[in-house]
């Protein structure tokens, strides 16, 4: 009945060729979810779960988390006890060109006109 | 009691400034509200709902439309007993540069991977 620990410490991605479209704006149409992928992008590197201070329960932000890893967005690995994430970045501009930055670049606009940058 | 016909055949759109990313996003998640969307910046016009071909119920193919409307994507107008549905570009473009244009091309680079364009 027991599960491995290296076996549930493992999380699923989907390949490349699974990553779809509609997936990839759904999970971008989050705020969160869109703040953590800004923040990824302007960081340019892995972070972990805990430096996003998302103003929700721990289950809505590993929810959040979830859908960005299971679109296709991130990339989240196990290093040590933390969960780190990483932007597919190589992944959506290969099959998608210019559609991360130009949604990046919409978000930052927005932001700006809002007040919020 | 009665609301006048000419009240109950006017549709609310976001202003300009209303449009949110995320609500654009999140019309455009959708395989329905995108192929719509695909449909009318291919045609580049007006298109009545009836156009449409749509493989669900009439009240699901009504949520699609409006949920579009609503975002910032549609404007719908009746003309006559038809309702007609033209892609807001000019707000779209204005508030997010390239955005539509990304998502379109990726719509279409991804129908032609999976063999549906």
């Amino acid at each position: 009945m027991a599960t491995a620990p290296s076996t549930t410490r493992e999380l699923a991605h989907p390949t490349r060729e699974e990553i779809r479209l509609e997936g990839v704006l759904h999970a971008l149409s989050d705020p969160m979810r869109l703040s953590v992928v800004r923040d990824l992008a302007e960081q340019d590197e892995e972070l972990s779960c805990s430096h996003f201070v998302l103003p929700v329960t721990k289950s809505t932000s590993t929810h959040h988390f979830r859908v960005l890893r299971e679109s296709g967005v991130l990339q989240q690995v196990y290093r040590g006890t933390a969960k780190m994430n990483g932007l597919r970045r190589d992944d959506l501009d290969a099959l998608f060109p210019g559609l991360l930055d130009s949604v990046l670049a919409a978000a930052a606009g927005q932001a700006h006109r809002l007040g919020r940058s």
